[in-house]
């Protein structure tokens, strides 16, 4: 498969770029072709601005913009790695998504309302959180993070959602628990490629 | 009351920029003070960087992260307005959020747990949408976003929540309906000013 991991974290020492490392290199050696995003790295502008708004009412949109589209329409598959802050994505990754699943690009709106136009591509999300499972099980922030990220951004696009898995409390567990989540990335990465 | 309003739309035209003015116009004329922070006109970077969680390890922030949150500090309530991108916060009030809510002055965690910090303060939180009243309900997506933005971020520190109100379906609604909806917000502010 052709896969698109789109990376979102500041800081090279983190789990999450122990994730994204993990799952890339499980994948190349799976013989996927991936190609990776770093967000920070490139200095993505996540600010939707009047100018956006311009372009889109021309039928354009900016050639950062037109980057990161070129990247989603290449792959089979978009894999996201990044960590929850505030319940919701980071706001790099947040401004990814309001600036580049734009109108006409990532859905439409017709006669039969809105409709998602990504559809025949999959997406796989690893998030990591600092509270812990059974607090986001019991009070169902899984689910309302589900229904707002998976469902209102992603199957909203047409995308098949293969996986949305929560790395939790990962701030306070050990050295030995890190490692075993990172054979679950492996497992998850292997997984796909029987697919 | 000392209110600070925070604002986040790119458009000078938008409804949420009719819903700014008339909630600022009506705060003002019920005698409260009212300081506005425009996160697009003052340029907010809303990109959490690792510099700033070098700054958190010495207990210092950013200056432009300390001037906002000096803004909160002065208010006795925050307003938010701004329009629901994606079933979440447009990337630049996310942002915020990540950046101005931070470890030690939002919240903090000691040996009882998470615990907020901005107790005694209320917020209100107004908000337009694209999406119909009958779809946010049916579906569960107004608690989900309770959940995640009410619970999830102003809660959790410590905020009294006296509203989130939605203004919904409003790219398609007629001028006489976004009139209405503005004497609600009008209502709203005069409300304020009772209690």
């Amino acid at each position: 498969m052709k896969i698109l991991l789109v990376y979102s974290h500041p800081n090279p020492g983190s789990f999450n770029h122990a994730i994204k490392e993990t799952i890339v290199s499980e994948l190349t050696a799976c013989g996927h072709d991936v190609k990776v995003r770093d967000l920070y790295a490139i200095g993505f502008d996540p600010v939707l601005k009047s100018t956006d708004f311009l372009l889109a009412q021309q039928g354009k949109v900016a050639d950062d913009v037109k980057l990161e589209q070129d990247f989603i329409v290449w792959s089979d598959m978009v894999v996201f790695v990044h960590p929850v802050w505030w319940f919701s994505l980071p706001a790099i990754l947040k401004g990814y998504i309001d600036r580049v699943f734009n109108y006409g690009f990532a859905y439409t709106i017709d006669e039969k309302g809105v409709r998602g136009l990504l559809n025949g591509k999959k997406v796989l999300i690893l998030s990591t959180t600092g509270g812990d499972e059974k607090t986001y099980t019991d009070t169902g922030m899984f689910k309302s993070l589900s229904q707002t990220i998976d469902g209102g951004i992603f199957t909203f696009c047409g995308f098949e959602v293969t996986e949305h898995k929560f790395f939790t409390s990962v701030p306070y567990v050990s050295g030995d628990e890190r490692k075993k989540m990172l054979e679950q990335v492996t497992a998850i990465a292997r997984a796909l490629a029987v697919n």
